[in-house]
């Protein structure tokens, strides 16, 4: 499982995702799932991706390779398409494409593959977009009423994101948000794991403005996941009923 | 969808269980999932269910008509029953005969038909006994470890139960507890709904101590559930990261 969030905000973006891959239970391993896209200036674009390794890996490959490709043209690279609607067009296409590919080979032997993703960003005098990318290529997009979007084990950190994010919150209340949220989610999920990556992209910067590693054993993470721990207890000490 | 929770504590058992039942987004309706059994100073027996209706309810004809049987014996009726543990294997046993008996009707239709139930009581001389009976009429018991079982929509409300029950919670901190459960799944699961029904099991009374049936405009719990979400906003914002 994976658990990775968006939040579009007036003041920007901010995106979350763990690192935990496992197949089955007794194989688990840590799998960067946030890819970053830039040419300052110019334009960033975010990845976040849940489900199949194999499908998620192959997408970023062809993604990363068409980019670099020297006779890469608007139709064919992310990193020249003419908006942040037609970059989630192209890796919609792509991973459908590719889930399409290996779904027929796993198909002959009765299994699945499939993957879904999260992709943010901005284009230079563009708006910041923010979009979820179903399995089958097509996508949803943020707006003003729902600021946000999961993907993976979305249902432990949801409650907190309903109650506290809106279109004005600020980066760092949002980094707050996106933290608590997780850890809901750690405590919940063993599928879910440490590391987390997290990454700030102010609007109008047209580039990652802030890429954090958090580590297991990261203090003020440690120090974050108890504060709420403690205040939710007090909290429901004071409440009566 | 449904949500039911159980806790089994030093001082009594705690039930709480949402009322709605659908059959898709258009087709609505609201049915008791809470049944109480008792024989006041011998034992008391709740059954919460979940899962598709046409199972639950056949279960649980089945198991009245077999307890108002004038010929009913230890073996056939949760009345006679010499432990909790036998309560809850002819439970189970019934839960999987109508299951196989439903399924087997629903396969030629290519569907499927499940139900999962939270089985609690005491009988006189015993402890008491929480419950989980799976669809397959196999089941599992609340412990000391984790005092509690919930059926249906879990995910929403276990951190809360996670963070604060123990054996040793009072039955008024519990009550506040599993509503507080109740709550955050009530806001992001629309196929759980009100009214809820409460019931609290005080342990060797042998009898239902407290019923209540708690409906949409219920004063007090709009009030609970409005102190929570001002309780962890203002968390949330004293936290710093």
């Amino acid at each position: 499982m994976t658990y990775c969030v968006g939040l579009l905000l007036d003041a920007g973006i901010v995106l979350l995702s763990d690192t935990r891959t496992n197949a089955g239970l007794d194989n688990i391993s840590t799998y960067r799932k946030m890819f970053t896209f830039e040419e300052p200036g110019e334009r960033v674009i975010a990845i976040l991706t849940a489900g199949s390794l194999s499908v998620t890996q192959t997408v970023l490959a062809r993604l990363t390779e068409a980019a670099e490709d020297p006779d890469a043209s608007e139709t064919t690279s992310i990193l020249k398409a003419p908006s942040m609607l037609r970059v989630a067009q192209m890796i919609g296409s792509t991973l459908s494409d590719v889930t399409a590919e290996i779904s027929g080979r796993m198909n002959r032997m009765s299994q699945s593959a499939s993957a879904s993703l999260i992709v943010a960003g901005q284009r230079k005098g563009g708006p910041m977009r923010l979009f979820l990318i179903y399995k089958e290529g097509n996508f949803i997009e943020a707006t003003r009423d729902t600021p946000y979007l999961q993907i993976g084990e979305h249902k432990y950190g949801k409650p907190i994101l309903d109650r506290v994010v809106t279109p004005e919150t600020s980066l760092m209340d949002a980094q707050k948000a996106v933290l608590l949220s997780m850890d809901s989610t750690l405590r919940s999920n063993l599928s879910v794991g440490m590391p987390l990556d997290l990454c700030v992209i102010e609007c109008d910067g047209l580039k990652v403005s802030q890429r954090r590693r958090i580590e297991p054993e990261d203090p003020q993470f440690s120090k974050m996941s108890k504060a709420w721990s403690e205040a939710l207890r007090r909290a429901y000490t004071e409440i009566e009923i």
